[in-house]
């Protein structure tokens, strides 16, 4: 679904957010699905080194603007540098994204960790970058050499390699969670609200009426036990006052049509 | 990067992992990526609702096969199923991914804590199904009605229209690290270890002895001053011991240098 509007509004100040960093990425649609996560999780400041195909080479720009899927207007800011060393001349603080070991002497953060440390970088307004490697080799240890620290995300190691545009959805995802206030689990409740113990207790006072009119709690050494186990499936559950409302209706149509039924035919 | 043998290892027990379920999905391309996410956070059991499609249709199979990247064991053990109610028949825990608020009374979870919700559902026994809607629409009304509870990433509100793929990364990433145990943060050192204050100790007096000697320190009164941050230069990151030599090195050699030049000429 595109979201023109959205794209256009997303664009979070300089220094505020992370600059994704590109390097010498292979193929334009991966650039376009790219920017695409990065608006997804709100990142807007995206810088290529070297993109082998160029940018905007000749036919690339409908593939990425494709694949970008309405984050079109990252990819008209984008920025392209020759060098690694020109793209981030500007940073006071550089990750890089690298999910293989590598024979460096380094700090390693999760992913979670390093989006704790972005935030915190933007929070003390450092400019700060995060780096993603070509699709096949990943980073270098040239380009290692650059960053602060590697972020490496815990992943099957059995099958750890991630498309580009996956390993930058899920450093955005990260980033804009590590901001995010939304309560882990609530009860989305549509124009009603969960119903008091009050309301609950008016339903199984009716259905329990119902229930002994038509015998079905005939056995007293058994009722008890019942009324329990019919009061554990509705409190269970958050049953809603709207809920309660409609669980009335459906005890009062039972019971007419067993009365209906209990009439003489004809 | 292909990974086949990560491939082949990556077949957890049914009912440890959540089974993905795609929701009448459009493009086999989406499917064979949908697969790669998998694969990356370790899941590994798929079921596809009516694949617009069909599965493995004219064609489509190579698609598919493609952009799984490796991944093909979950495309070959796919199950395919014309309608959800079978589909998630013999679950006994079904989430549905939503991005966008819909009308129903239901549980709502953040990816990470529905993340939780899964690992509890597997740790109990339960099969545990998490649904994924079509490429454009997402899940429908009659869809969310099976499930349990619902999915919704916390993401730019401006820009929530996540690629199919990417939905199923991120999930898949939250539920491989819900029971993941690497450290946030750690130094990776290469056959070497952080140097002791001792050693550090050692470096910082070869270093004063040559700064005395070439007068950098000559002012006594700024040489208290000097040496504590000289000190701080060495303290504020880890330095391993094996810098420390590398630093002993360029001191000696520095001086040398100095004393090369202090050399008459000829």
């Amino acid at each position: 679904m595109r979201d023109e509007d959205g794209a256009v509004a997303l664009e979070p100040p300089p220094g505020e957010s992370p600059i994704v960093v590109l390097v010498r990425p292979q193929l334009a649609e991966n650039i376009g699905a790219a920017a695409r996560a990065m608006a997804n999780g709100g990142l807007f400041h995206l810088r290529l080194v070297a993109p082998r195909e160029g940018w905007p080479g000749p036919g690339q720009t409908n593939r990425a603007w494709a694949t970008a899927s309405g984050a079109s207007r990252i990819l008209e800011a984008a920025q392209v540098f020759a060098t690694l060393d020109e793209a981030v001349a500007d940073c006071q603080r550089v990750l890089g994204t690298c999910p293989r070991p590598r024979h460096v002497v380094i700090p390693l953060h999760t992913a979670r960790d390093a989006a704790r440390e972005l935030r915190a970088a933007g929070a003390r307004g450092l400019r700060h970058a995060v780096l993603f490697g070509p699709e096949r080799a990943g980073l270098e240890a040239e380009d290692l050499a650059r960053c602060d620290a590697l972020v490496r995300y815990p992943l099957n190691p059995g099958f750890s390699s991630l498309n580009l545009a996956q390993a930058v959805m899920v450093m955005a995802y990260e980033w804009w969670v590590a901001a995010d206030a939304t309560p882990p689990r609530q009860l989305q409740t549509h124009k009603t609200r969960v119903a008091t113990r009050g309301e609950l207790e008016g339903l199984m006072a009716h259905l329990l009426a119902e229930l002994d009119a038509c015998g079905f709690l005939r056995n007293a050494a058994k009722r008890p036990g019942m009324v329990r186990n019919l009061r554990h499936c509705f409190t269970r559950g958050e049953i809603t006052e709207q809920e309660v409302r409609t669980l009335h209706g459906v005890v009062a149509e039972l019971s007419l049509g067993r009365m209906r039924r209990g009439r003489p035919e004809g």
